[in-house]
Protein backbone atom coordinates (compact mmCIF):
# COMPACT_ATOMS: atom_id res chain seq x y z
CA UNK A 1 0.00 0.00 0.00
CA UNK A 2 1.56 3.87 -1.09
CA UNK A 3 2.17 6.15 2.13
CA UNK A 4 -0.33 8.48 2.32
CA UNK A 5 1.24 12.12 1.44
CA UNK A 6 2.44 13.20 4.88
CA UNK A 7 3.17 17.13 4.88
CA UNK A 8 3.78 17.04 8.78
CA UNK A 9 7.02 14.78 8.32
CA UNK A 10 8.23 17.85 6.57
CA UNK A 11 8.80 19.79 10.27
CA UNK A 12 12.88 19.36 11.44
CA UNK A 13 14.13 19.98 14.90
CA UNK A 14 17.38 20.19 15.43
CA UNK A 15 19.88 20.54 18.61
CA UNK A 16 23.40 22.16 19.04
CA UNK A 17 26.04 22.94 22.23
CA UNK A 18 28.65 24.99 22.81
CA UNK A 19 30.82 25.98 25.49
CA UNK A 20 34.06 28.63 26.09
CA UNK A 21 36.41 28.45 29.06
CA UNK A 22 36.40 32.32 30.07
CA UNK A 23 39.35 34.37 30.47
CA UNK A 24 40.34 37.61 31.36
CA UNK A 25 40.97 40.55 28.89
CA UNK A 26 38.79 38.86 26.26
CA UNK A 27 36.31 39.85 24.52
CA UNK A 28 32.24 38.40 25.51
CA UNK A 29 29.91 37.96 22.66
CA UNK A 30 26.69 36.42 22.74
CA UNK A 31 24.21 36.07 19.99
CA UNK A 32 26.44 38.88 18.25
CA UNK A 33 26.32 41.36 21.05
CA UNK A 34 28.80 42.41 22.83
CA UNK A 35 28.37 42.06 26.67
CA UNK A 36 30.33 44.26 29.08
CA UNK A 37 32.49 42.21 31.39
CA UNK A 38 35.14 41.35 32.85
CA UNK A 39 36.06 38.13 31.04
CA UNK A 40 35.20 36.51 27.66
CA UNK A 41 35.69 33.44 25.92
CA UNK A 42 39.40 32.41 25.07
CA UNK A 43 38.45 31.07 21.57
CA UNK A 44 39.59 30.84 17.94
CA UNK A 45 36.84 33.16 17.02
CA UNK A 46 34.90 35.25 18.95
CA UNK A 47 33.73 32.38 20.68
CA UNK A 48 29.93 33.13 20.79
CA UNK A 49 28.61 30.24 22.37
CA UNK A 50 25.00 31.33 21.28
CA UNK A 51 25.65 31.68 17.99
CA UNK A 52 27.83 28.52 17.64
CA UNK A 53 25.28 26.37 19.70
CA UNK A 54 22.58 27.56 17.04
CA UNK A 55 24.75 26.93 14.04
CA UNK A 56 25.43 23.75 14.85
CA UNK A 57 21.48 22.83 15.67
CA UNK A 58 20.55 24.00 12.16
CA UNK A 59 23.16 21.95 10.46
CA UNK A 60 22.02 18.95 12.89
CA UNK A 61 18.80 19.52 12.02
CA UNK A 62 20.08 18.44 8.27
CA UNK A 63 22.75 16.21 9.09
CA UNK A 64 25.22 18.47 7.30
CA UNK A 65 27.78 18.00 9.31
CA UNK A 66 29.07 20.49 12.84
CA UNK A 67 30.58 23.89 12.54
CA UNK A 68 33.97 22.22 13.44
CA UNK A 69 33.82 20.36 9.69
CA UNK A 70 33.61 23.63 7.97
CA UNK A 71 35.24 25.87 10.23
CA UNK A 72 38.16 24.00 11.70
CA UNK A 73 39.63 25.90 14.60
CA UNK A 74 43.13 24.46 13.87
CA UNK A 75 42.95 26.30 10.31
CA UNK A 76 44.96 29.97 10.73
CA UNK A 77 42.20 30.74 7.84
CA UNK A 78 39.67 31.06 10.20
CA UNK A 79 41.69 33.00 13.11
CA UNK A 80 39.30 35.76 14.31
CA UNK A 81 36.35 34.80 12.40
CA UNK A 82 33.63 36.63 13.20
CA UNK A 83 30.39 33.75 14.14
CA UNK A 84 28.09 35.81 12.51
CA UNK A 85 29.49 34.62 9.06
CA UNK A 86 29.42 31.61 10.30
CA UNK A 87 25.75 31.57 10.66
CA UNK A 88 25.03 33.52 7.32
CA UNK A 89 26.84 30.61 5.72
CA UNK A 90 24.52 27.78 7.76
CA UNK A 91 21.70 30.05 7.19
CA UNK A 92 22.41 29.58 3.59
CA UNK A 93 22.78 25.97 3.38
CA UNK A 94 19.37 25.70 5.25
CA UNK A 95 17.67 27.64 2.41
CA UNK A 96 19.29 25.88 0.32
CA UNK A 97 17.40 22.87 1.72
CA UNK A 98 14.43 24.06 0.76
CA UNK A 99 13.61 24.98 4.35
CA UNK A 100 13.54 28.60 6.69
CA UNK A 101 14.09 28.58 10.70
CA UNK A 102 10.54 28.18 12.18
CA UNK A 103 11.51 29.17 16.34
CA UNK A 104 14.36 28.92 18.23
CA UNK A 105 14.92 28.15 21.85
CA UNK A 106 18.13 28.89 23.99
CA UNK A 107 19.80 28.54 27.40
CA UNK A 108 22.68 30.64 27.96
CA UNK A 109 24.54 29.85 31.34
CA UNK A 110 26.88 32.18 32.64
CA UNK A 111 27.56 33.25 36.29
CA UNK A 112 28.49 36.89 35.54
CA UNK A 113 27.79 39.18 34.88
CA UNK A 114 23.78 38.76 34.68
CA UNK A 115 21.98 38.87 31.16
CA UNK A 116 18.51 40.32 31.78
CA UNK A 117 19.45 43.08 31.23
CA UNK A 118 21.00 42.22 27.79
CA UNK A 119 18.02 40.02 26.28
CA UNK A 120 16.05 42.55 24.66
CA UNK A 121 18.95 43.67 22.44
CA UNK A 122 20.42 40.07 22.13
CA UNK A 123 17.13 38.77 21.29
CA UNK A 124 16.44 41.68 18.39
CA UNK A 125 19.95 41.20 17.00
CA UNK A 126 19.30 37.21 16.76
CA UNK A 127 15.76 37.96 15.04
CA UNK A 128 17.95 40.36 12.68
CA UNK A 129 20.42 37.57 11.97
CA UNK A 130 17.90 35.22 11.68
CA UNK A 131 14.89 36.44 9.78
CA UNK A 132 12.79 35.17 12.68
CA UNK A 133 10.03 37.21 14.44
CA UNK A 134 11.33 38.36 17.73
CA UNK A 135 8.95 36.31 19.88
CA UNK A 136 10.21 32.83 17.70
CA UNK A 137 13.40 33.84 19.56
CA UNK A 138 13.22 31.96 22.65
CA UNK A 139 16.27 33.48 25.38
CA UNK A 140 16.40 31.88 29.14
CA UNK A 141 19.74 32.44 30.82
CA UNK A 142 21.01 30.44 34.35
CA UNK A 143 23.62 30.36 36.61
CA UNK A 144 26.04 27.60 36.78
CA UNK A 145 25.41 26.89 40.19
CA UNK A 146 28.82 26.03 40.81
CA UNK A 147 28.87 23.17 38.37
CA UNK A 148 31.26 25.92 35.71
CA UNK A 149 31.74 29.33 37.11
CA UNK A 150 34.49 30.12 34.45
CA UNK A 151 32.89 28.91 31.54
CA UNK A 152 30.14 30.32 29.30
CA UNK A 153 27.74 27.44 27.85
CA UNK A 154 24.82 27.07 25.12
CA UNK A 155 21.64 25.03 24.36
CA UNK A 156 19.89 25.50 21.33
CA UNK A 157 16.77 23.96 20.15
CA UNK A 158 15.52 25.05 17.04
CA UNK A 159 12.64 24.11 14.57
CA UNK A 160 12.27 24.12 10.91
CA UNK A 161 9.83 24.33 8.14
CA UNK A 162 10.06 24.34 4.80
CA UNK A 163 9.69 27.41 2.81
CA UNK A 164 5.97 28.74 2.07
CA UNK A 165 6.58 27.61 -1.57
CA UNK A 166 7.91 24.33 -0.61
CA UNK A 167 5.23 23.21 2.18
CA UNK A 168 3.12 20.39 0.50
CA UNK A 169 5.80 18.86 -1.72
CA UNK A 170 6.90 15.48 -0.48
CA UNK A 171 10.10 15.07 0.63
CA UNK B 1 2.98 36.34 -4.06
CA UNK B 2 1.37 35.63 -0.76
CA UNK B 3 2.46 32.99 1.48
CA UNK B 4 0.17 29.59 1.61
CA UNK B 5 -1.24 29.22 4.91
CA UNK B 6 0.69 26.90 7.23
CA UNK B 7 -1.06 25.67 10.02
CA UNK B 8 1.79 23.47 11.39
CA UNK B 9 3.78 26.81 11.80
CA UNK B 10 1.97 26.66 14.41
CA UNK B 11 3.54 24.50 16.86
CA UNK B 12 5.72 25.17 19.01
CA UNK B 13 9.11 23.88 20.74
CA UNK B 14 10.65 25.34 23.70
CA UNK B 15 14.01 24.24 26.10
CA UNK B 16 14.34 24.71 29.56
CA UNK B 17 17.45 24.01 32.28
CA UNK B 18 17.96 24.10 35.77
CA UNK B 19 20.42 23.38 38.79
CA UNK B 20 20.97 23.54 42.33
CA UNK B 21 23.36 22.61 45.08
CA UNK B 22 22.08 20.00 47.46
CA UNK B 23 22.53 20.51 50.83
CA UNK B 24 22.07 18.93 54.10
CA UNK B 25 18.68 19.63 56.17
CA UNK B 26 17.26 20.74 53.24
CA UNK B 27 14.06 19.48 51.37
CA UNK B 28 14.21 18.01 48.20
CA UNK B 29 11.21 18.36 45.78
CA UNK B 30 10.84 17.42 42.06
CA UNK B 31 7.87 17.88 40.09
CA UNK B 32 5.74 19.19 42.59
CA UNK B 33 6.60 15.88 44.64
CA UNK B 34 8.35 15.82 48.11
CA UNK B 35 10.91 13.23 47.75
CA UNK B 36 12.84 11.76 51.30
CA UNK B 37 16.31 12.35 51.10
CA UNK B 38 18.98 13.23 53.37
CA UNK B 39 19.53 16.39 50.83
CA UNK B 40 17.62 18.83 49.25
CA UNK B 41 17.94 22.08 47.11
CA UNK B 42 19.61 25.09 48.45
CA UNK B 43 17.52 27.65 46.35
CA UNK B 44 15.48 30.70 47.63
CA UNK B 45 12.53 28.92 46.54
CA UNK B 46 11.55 24.99 47.16
CA UNK B 47 14.35 24.48 44.10
CA UNK B 48 12.14 21.99 42.31
CA UNK B 49 14.35 22.26 39.26
CA UNK B 50 11.97 19.99 37.56
CA UNK B 51 9.26 22.62 37.43
CA UNK B 52 12.27 25.53 37.09
CA UNK B 53 13.25 24.06 34.31
CA UNK B 54 9.72 23.17 32.83
CA UNK B 55 8.52 27.10 33.58
CA UNK B 56 11.90 27.99 31.95
CA UNK B 57 10.75 26.03 28.47
CA UNK B 58 7.57 26.79 28.32
CA UNK B 59 8.35 30.90 28.68
CA UNK B 60 11.44 30.52 25.78
CA UNK B 61 8.42 28.67 23.25
CA UNK B 62 7.41 32.33 23.36
CA UNK B 63 9.80 34.45 24.05
CA UNK B 64 8.77 35.97 27.45
CA UNK B 65 11.64 35.84 29.33
CA UNK B 66 12.66 33.32 31.98
CA UNK B 67 11.50 32.56 35.44
CA UNK B 68 14.08 34.33 36.93
CA UNK B 69 12.71 37.61 35.11
CA UNK B 70 9.48 37.14 36.90
CA UNK B 71 10.69 35.97 40.14
CA UNK B 72 13.82 37.33 41.20
CA UNK B 73 15.40 35.38 43.61
CA UNK B 74 17.02 38.35 44.94
CA UNK B 75 13.64 39.71 46.26
CA UNK B 76 12.49 38.75 49.84
CA UNK B 77 8.93 38.97 48.53
CA UNK B 78 9.44 35.52 46.87
CA UNK B 79 11.19 34.01 49.62
CA UNK B 80 10.23 30.21 50.06
CA UNK B 81 7.96 30.41 46.87
CA UNK B 82 6.34 27.47 46.11
CA UNK B 83 7.65 26.31 42.62
CA UNK B 84 3.94 24.98 41.63
CA UNK B 85 3.05 28.89 41.98
CA UNK B 86 5.91 30.08 39.43
CA UNK B 87 4.02 27.20 36.60
CA UNK B 88 0.56 28.11 37.34
CA UNK B 89 1.63 32.02 36.37
CA UNK B 90 3.41 30.63 33.51
CA UNK B 91 0.68 28.19 32.29
CA UNK B 92 -1.47 31.19 32.57
CA UNK B 93 0.66 33.04 29.88
CA UNK B 94 0.70 29.77 27.85
CA UNK B 95 -3.30 30.20 27.50
CA UNK B 96 -3.17 33.69 26.96
CA UNK B 97 -0.90 33.00 24.32
CA UNK B 98 -3.68 30.74 22.04
CA UNK B 99 -1.52 27.73 23.39
CA UNK B 100 -1.83 24.14 25.42
CA UNK B 101 1.37 22.41 26.42
CA UNK B 102 1.15 18.82 23.92
CA UNK B 103 4.01 17.24 25.83
CA UNK B 104 6.99 17.15 28.09
CA UNK B 105 10.56 14.96 27.60
CA UNK B 106 12.36 15.54 30.90
CA UNK B 107 16.12 14.28 32.05
CA UNK B 108 16.68 14.74 35.48
CA UNK B 109 20.33 14.17 36.85
CA UNK B 110 20.71 13.47 40.27
CA UNK B 111 23.10 10.87 42.26
CA UNK B 112 20.68 9.63 45.05
CA UNK B 113 17.91 8.54 46.50
CA UNK B 114 17.04 6.75 43.16
CA UNK B 115 14.05 8.44 41.49
CA UNK B 116 12.81 5.02 39.75
CA UNK B 117 10.13 4.34 42.54
CA UNK B 118 9.07 7.94 42.21
CA UNK B 119 8.56 7.74 39.03
CA UNK B 120 4.90 7.42 38.80
CA UNK B 121 4.16 9.76 41.26
CA UNK B 122 5.85 12.95 40.06
CA UNK B 123 4.68 12.03 36.55
CA UNK B 124 0.98 11.64 38.31
CA UNK B 125 1.35 15.15 40.22
CA UNK B 126 2.89 16.99 36.45
CA UNK B 127 -0.05 15.40 34.48
CA UNK B 128 -2.33 16.83 37.40
CA UNK B 129 -0.66 20.62 37.32
CA UNK B 130 -0.07 20.83 33.63
CA UNK B 131 -3.37 19.09 32.02
CA UNK B 132 -1.38 16.68 30.30
CA UNK B 133 -2.82 13.02 30.24
CA UNK B 134 0.41 10.79 32.09
CA UNK B 135 1.53 9.46 28.50
CA UNK B 136 2.24 12.76 27.66
CA UNK B 137 4.64 13.64 30.53
CA UNK B 138 8.23 11.48 29.64
CA UNK B 139 10.78 11.59 32.77
CA UNK B 140 14.14 10.23 32.51
CA UNK B 141 16.54 9.56 35.58
CA UNK B 142 20.18 9.59 35.14
CA UNK B 143 22.90 9.73 38.15
CA UNK B 144 25.99 11.87 37.51
CA UNK B 145 28.56 9.66 37.10
CA UNK B 146 30.86 11.81 38.70
CA UNK B 147 30.31 15.16 37.26
CA UNK B 148 27.43 16.51 39.71
CA UNK B 149 27.55 14.55 42.61
CA UNK B 150 26.42 17.47 45.27
CA UNK B 151 23.33 19.15 42.67
CA UNK B 152 20.29 18.05 41.31
CA UNK B 153 19.84 19.16 37.57
CA UNK B 154 16.77 19.33 34.81
CA UNK B 155 16.49 19.91 31.58
CA UNK B 156 13.18 19.87 29.37
CA UNK B 157 12.02 19.93 26.11
CA UNK B 158 8.00 20.84 25.95
CA UNK B 159 6.06 20.66 22.60
CA UNK B 160 3.01 22.81 22.44
CA UNK B 161 0.18 23.41 20.04
CA UNK B 162 -2.47 25.97 19.68
CA UNK B 163 -5.86 25.80 21.30
CA UNK B 164 -8.17 23.51 19.59
CA UNK B 165 -10.29 26.56 19.07
CA UNK B 166 -7.29 28.51 17.51
CA UNK B 167 -6.29 25.95 15.42
CA UNK B 168 -5.99 26.88 11.41
CA UNK B 169 -5.88 30.72 12.38
CA UNK B 170 -2.71 32.50 11.67
CA UNK B 171 0.14 33.28 13.74
CA UNK C 1 -17.94 22.07 21.97
CA UNK C 2 -16.51 19.01 20.42
CA UNK C 3 -12.72 19.50 19.97
CA UNK C 4 -11.96 19.55 16.10
CA UNK C 5 -9.63 17.14 14.90
CA UNK C 6 -6.19 17.73 15.41
CA UNK C 7 -4.03 15.40 13.24
CA UNK C 8 -0.54 17.78 13.88
CA UNK C 9 -0.76 17.18 18.02
CA UNK C 10 0.05 13.49 16.85
CA UNK C 11 3.93 14.50 16.40
CA UNK C 12 5.84 13.95 19.31
CA UNK C 13 9.40 15.04 20.39
CA UNK C 14 11.81 13.21 23.64
CA UNK C 15 14.79 14.27 24.65
CA UNK C 16 17.31 12.19 26.40
CA UNK C 17 20.98 12.15 27.73
CA UNK C 18 23.89 10.00 28.98
CA UNK C 19 27.44 10.02 30.42
CA UNK C 20 29.85 7.70 30.93
CA UNK C 21 33.62 7.88 32.61
CA UNK C 22 36.58 7.08 30.18
CA UNK C 23 38.93 4.57 31.94
CA UNK C 24 41.89 3.03 30.11
CA UNK C 25 41.84 -0.78 28.94
CA UNK C 26 37.92 0.01 28.05
CA UNK C 27 36.44 -0.30 24.48
CA UNK C 28 35.02 2.93 23.14
CA UNK C 29 31.62 2.36 21.25
CA UNK C 30 29.34 5.22 19.11
CA UNK C 31 25.99 4.62 18.20
CA UNK C 32 26.96 1.02 17.52
CA UNK C 33 30.41 1.94 16.04
CA UNK C 34 33.62 0.83 17.58
CA UNK C 35 36.04 4.10 17.87
CA UNK C 36 39.50 3.22 18.43
CA UNK C 37 41.16 5.01 22.03
CA UNK C 38 42.89 4.21 24.65
CA UNK C 39 40.46 5.08 27.18
CA UNK C 40 36.79 3.32 26.91
CA UNK C 41 33.47 3.98 28.94
CA UNK C 42 33.40 2.43 32.35
CA UNK C 43 29.88 0.83 32.54
CA UNK C 44 27.80 -2.61 33.03
CA UNK C 45 27.05 -2.30 29.20
CA UNK C 46 28.62 -1.28 26.50
CA UNK C 47 28.63 1.95 27.35
CA UNK C 48 27.42 3.55 24.11
CA UNK C 49 26.14 7.25 25.26
CA UNK C 50 24.92 7.96 21.92
CA UNK C 51 22.51 4.72 21.47
CA UNK C 52 21.67 5.13 25.29
CA UNK C 53 20.51 9.04 24.96
CA UNK C 54 18.85 7.76 21.87
CA UNK C 55 16.87 5.14 23.72
CA UNK C 56 15.90 7.06 26.38
CA UNK C 57 15.01 9.88 24.11
CA UNK C 58 12.53 7.64 22.39
CA UNK C 59 11.34 6.14 25.77
CA UNK C 60 10.77 9.62 26.71
CA UNK C 61 8.65 10.71 24.00
CA UNK C 62 5.78 7.73 24.99
CA UNK C 63 6.23 8.42 29.03
CA UNK C 64 7.84 4.65 29.08
CA UNK C 65 10.11 5.04 32.02
CA UNK C 66 13.97 5.07 30.96
CA UNK C 67 16.41 2.22 29.72
CA UNK C 68 17.39 1.66 33.24
CA UNK C 69 13.53 0.55 34.30
CA UNK C 70 13.84 -1.69 31.71
CA UNK C 71 17.64 -2.94 31.94
CA UNK C 72 18.95 -2.13 35.54
CA UNK C 73 22.61 -2.00 35.77
CA UNK C 74 22.89 -3.84 38.97
CA UNK C 75 20.45 -7.00 37.66
CA UNK C 76 24.09 -9.22 36.57
CA UNK C 77 21.35 -10.70 33.76
CA UNK C 78 22.84 -7.49 31.84
CA UNK C 79 26.31 -7.17 32.60
CA UNK C 80 27.85 -6.82 29.03
CA UNK C 81 25.08 -5.79 27.55
CA UNK C 82 25.05 -4.91 23.92
CA UNK C 83 23.38 -1.17 23.36
CA UNK C 84 22.03 -2.28 20.12
CA UNK C 85 19.98 -5.03 21.57
CA UNK C 86 18.14 -1.95 24.25
CA UNK C 87 17.57 0.26 21.06
CA UNK C 88 16.09 -3.13 19.23
CA UNK C 89 14.00 -3.52 22.35
CA UNK C 90 12.58 0.31 22.13
CA UNK C 91 12.10 0.99 18.51
CA UNK C 92 10.11 -2.03 19.00
CA UNK C 93 7.64 -0.10 21.68
CA UNK C 94 7.80 2.58 19.15
CA UNK C 95 6.44 0.45 16.35
CA UNK C 96 3.55 -0.94 18.92
CA UNK C 97 2.63 2.89 20.40
CA UNK C 98 2.20 3.23 16.05
CA UNK C 99 4.96 5.43 15.72
CA UNK C 100 8.64 5.64 13.91
CA UNK C 101 11.12 8.13 14.34
CA UNK C 102 11.15 10.27 11.71
CA UNK C 103 13.91 12.10 13.17
CA UNK C 104 17.64 12.35 15.48
CA UNK C 105 19.84 15.23 16.43
CA UNK C 106 22.58 14.06 19.18
CA UNK C 107 25.50 15.81 20.15
CA UNK C 108 28.59 13.94 21.72
CA UNK C 109 30.74 15.84 24.06
CA UNK C 110 34.17 13.75 24.24
CA UNK C 111 37.80 15.27 24.20
CA UNK C 112 39.82 12.69 22.08
CA UNK C 113 39.88 11.11 20.02
CA UNK C 114 38.35 13.53 17.24
CA UNK C 115 35.21 12.15 16.30
CA UNK C 116 34.95 14.30 12.86
CA UNK C 117 36.37 11.24 10.83
CA UNK C 118 34.00 8.59 12.20
CA UNK C 119 30.96 10.80 11.85
CA UNK C 120 30.04 8.70 8.06
CA UNK C 121 30.45 5.34 9.94
CA UNK C 122 28.51 6.82 13.16
CA UNK C 123 25.32 8.13 10.95
CA UNK C 124 25.20 4.99 8.86
CA UNK C 125 25.26 2.47 11.47
CA UNK C 126 22.68 4.98 13.25
CA UNK C 127 20.46 4.93 10.18
CA UNK C 128 20.71 1.34 9.88
CA UNK C 129 19.34 0.70 13.60
CA UNK C 130 16.85 2.81 13.26
CA UNK C 131 15.52 2.77 9.58
CA UNK C 132 16.29 6.00 8.89
CA UNK C 133 17.73 7.77 6.46
CA UNK C 134 21.25 9.15 6.55
CA UNK C 135 19.86 13.14 6.06
CA UNK C 136 17.47 12.53 9.16
CA UNK C 137 20.92 11.47 11.56
CA UNK C 138 22.06 14.57 12.65
CA UNK C 139 25.00 14.39 14.49
CA UNK C 140 27.68 16.96 16.13
CA UNK C 141 30.05 16.70 18.14
CA UNK C 142 32.13 18.64 20.71
CA UNK C 143 34.81 18.79 23.27
CA UNK C 144 33.89 19.38 27.02
CA UNK C 145 36.11 22.54 27.06
CA UNK C 146 37.85 21.60 30.39
CA UNK C 147 34.56 20.45 31.84
CA UNK C 148 34.36 17.00 31.35
CA UNK C 149 38.18 16.03 30.30
CA UNK C 150 37.44 12.00 31.49
CA UNK C 151 33.50 11.66 30.03
CA UNK C 152 31.56 10.80 27.23
CA UNK C 153 28.38 12.35 27.28
CA UNK C 154 25.39 12.44 24.60
CA UNK C 155 22.50 14.33 24.53
CA UNK C 156 19.87 13.57 21.80
CA UNK C 157 16.42 15.23 20.82
CA UNK C 158 14.15 12.56 18.61
CA UNK C 159 11.34 13.34 16.11
CA UNK C 160 8.09 10.67 15.43
CA UNK C 161 5.47 10.67 13.34
CA UNK C 162 2.32 8.02 13.40
CA UNK C 163 3.22 5.17 11.38
CA UNK C 164 1.49 6.05 7.82
CA UNK C 165 -1.32 3.91 7.86
CA UNK C 166 -1.99 5.28 11.66
CA UNK C 167 -1.98 9.13 10.47
CA UNK C 168 -4.99 11.22 10.72
CA UNK C 169 -6.01 8.86 13.21
CA UNK C 170 -7.55 10.45 16.91
CA UNK C 171 -4.78 9.68 19.32
MG1 LIG D 1 32.42 27.55 20.15
MG1 LIG E 1 15.88 26.81 40.11
MG1 LIG F 1 24.72 4.75 29.79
Amino acid sequence: MAEKPSTWSQLLVGYGEDAHRLGEGRELWLGGVRIESDRGAIAHSDGDVLLHALSDALLSAFALGDIGSYFPDHDPKWKGLESRVILEVVLQKVRESGYRLSQLSAVVTLDRPKLGPHRTSIQQHLALLTGLPEKRVGLTFKTSEGLAPDHAQCRVVVYLEPLPEKQGEKS
